[in-house]
């Protein structure tokens, strides 16, 4: 086991109907930037109960960030905040708008002429204005960590970023949400949660007995509840499963004492650059790539997940290895997802492209930088 | 799965060597009380690596906190924190050095005649003065969480309090402390761990499916280590396991969502209190009277321990319930644990004076209250 440290001062809210207990979380003389997306938060009624709980509040609206947060819509809520002497940010939205919400909590004090210097590790990152989140899509964990995802189209880059001090000081989790979300966001909040662990766990074995567990009870969790989420015929308890795992798939836990691996994300995100493809889409393409490329490094821990996560224990080791890989590209199918790139009309152009960029920057990706950017190509050759 | 809020501020810094940080979390600024035990940091090695790591600060010792730490002895400590402007506590030792050192660290503060006031509610927990750790014995959790279970010889009582701004800042967790401690501290540290998770994971079924997985991930690698420990053939990754898997146990994870039972503690204190047992020997004994005293109220989850953690399948749902109970007695007596009260000398009287005790405070105990005081005493004397 590694040596690691462990922080996360996140208070976290969870329940049905704790939207409300927002004014307890907030202080009066606050004047708070509300922050949101597309509007599907005046369809579910969030806004309502959000607006209700902060009665009397001083709020500005910022709403429009996108899938993706866009770095040039990020800027127009930082000026916002600095004009107005904004005291704290509180993202309504999903995973996306809690990263932008960060982002902007982060940029609004940074003092350089550019915040993406920031992003690209051309200066420090700044302490961030105060952030709440009430989360409206379980996915991204971000409600529970101090990283983000921006995107700069202009550059067709994206980047994630981490700020120690930007934590959300409260995150409200109210598993009923997820009851109006359109299935495609189900989904990718499900492969989402699953990639997000499966980074943490499939890498070399560390002999981090307890750790491998909570993340194999991430992914059994997820495999449990999956089918039930597909059909409808989820219940609130459903709903809380899913969303508590989503947030505990990236909030540190996972991480303690192993090795990460984020080479799935960090292609993925190549993906959704180039040909703006949903983050989860992205993920379940490239980590059966991943799985395929890496299985003789990650040998022991493919069989460990095979034989815990998926019940499969006879057969030849390479047929249990097989079969696993295999069960997992089923279960994200299951899911309404294309596990090739060819499914989204994405060839070699495109991998060429990606192993370029890889090259260009002259960094391995992977748990030690096992993956060089030729086996970038060769695990998107081998989801054609 | 119930509504809940989580929230642990807790900076955990883990692994070999971690001690020599001690130096870069705390301000030279800040006057230093350093509490221990009865010495044994002395000869560990830790003691040193403590000074070390603290050359130049301004300390003031405070050493002599008992197992089970005494009410008049924190009280002289409290003293001296008060007469030299104590700005900080250090507590290095166990569990019972870190519950008294929160003692310490909350009664310093407190303004009225008799800090047992807030001990037993009469009182408000006032708030603490900053704590860091450095824990040298897996067992209670009390590095992550902000309470504390506090001994008055002199009333015979003993009581728990929780101090919300008690948390410790940080703590130190150096898995190679536990080398050196004797078989009898590995053992009571491998139940007291293991009964912290039952208490959160037998009680009434709330469809929590993600936090009962990660219950049985405790329980399932105390039950894999546990056999290397007694046996001396323990290597690091042994030890670190243990002591993440103490930590994980009592931090409020394990608590997301689920109902708590805490009888086996509750009735374990009053054996403590009257006898002075060991913590991890008393619960030991309670934890077996327990689970047959409410074998139907928890007969789903008791089914669900005996599958999940034992592997139990076959045989009627009585005889699946009958074997994960014995199993886990088997657990305590190969740990060397006595698993009956007339093993340490103790019968009926006793078990006549705990009711008794119940009985005055008019309370139930367990889960929703479901554990009489006549229920107390008909599962103790099934342990009898």
């Amino acid at each position: 086991m590694n040596n690691f440290s462990y922080f996360n001062p996140v208070n976290i809210i969870f329940g049905k109907g704790e939207i409300a207990k927002l004014s307890s979380l907030i202080d009066k003389k606050q004047r708070i930037m509300l922050t949101y997306g597309g509007g599907s938060i005046h369809k579910n009624g969030v806004y309502n109960q959000v607006v209700v709980a902060l009665e009397g509040y001083d709020i500005i609206e910022f709403g429009g960030i996108e899938p993706n947060p866009e770095y040039a819509t990020l800027m127009k809520a930082v000026e916002i905040c600095r004009e107005k002497s904004v005291d704290m940010i509180l993202a309504v939205g999903g995973g996306s708008v809690a990263d932008g919400s960060k982002f902007i909590a982060t940029a609004t004090n940074y003092k350089g002429e550019t915040p993406w210097d920031f992003m690209i590790g051309k200066a420090a990152v700044p302490e961030a204005l105060p952030l709440g989140v009430v989360i409206t899509l379980p996915a991204t964990g971000s409600e529970m960590n101090c990283g983000g995802v921006i995107s700069r189209r202009e550059l067709k880059e994206k980047y994630a970023f981490f700020n120690p001090t930007g934590f959300p000081k409260f995150s409200i989790l109210d598993p009923t949400v997820i009851e109006s979300l359109p299935p495609r966001q189900v989904a990718n909040g499900l492969v989402d949660t699953y990639i997000h662990t499966m980074e943490q766990y499939l890498t070399e074995d560390n002999n981090s007995l307890l750790v491998d567990r909570w993340a194999e009870s991430i992914l059994q969790t997820i495999i449990e509840i999956a089918p039930k989420l597909m059909a409808n015929q989820a219940e609130y308890d459903t709903y809380a499963n899913f969303m508590l795992s989503a947030t505990m798939a990236l909030n540190g836990l996972l991480a303690m004492g192993t090795t990460q691996d984020w080479a799935t994300h960090m292609i993925g995100h190549e993906l959704t650059a180039l040909h703006g493809l949903d983050h989860g889409a992205t993920l379940a393409i490239v980590e059966i790539g991943i799985m395929k490329v890496m299985r003789e490094k990650k040998r022991e821990k493919l069989l460990k997940y095979a034989r815990r996560v998926w019940n499969i224990t006879t057969g030849s080791d390479d047929e249990i290895i097989d079969r696993a890989i295999a069960k997992t590209e089923e279960l994200y199918r299951s899911l309404g997802m294309k596990t090739k790139l060819s499914e989204h009309n994405i060839g070699d152009e495109t991998i060429a492209e990606i192993v370029g960029r890889f090259t260009k920057r002259n960094t391995n990706v992977g748990e030690r930088g096992f993956i060089t950017p030729t086996m970038v190509g060769e695990a998107l050759t081998l989801v054609k």
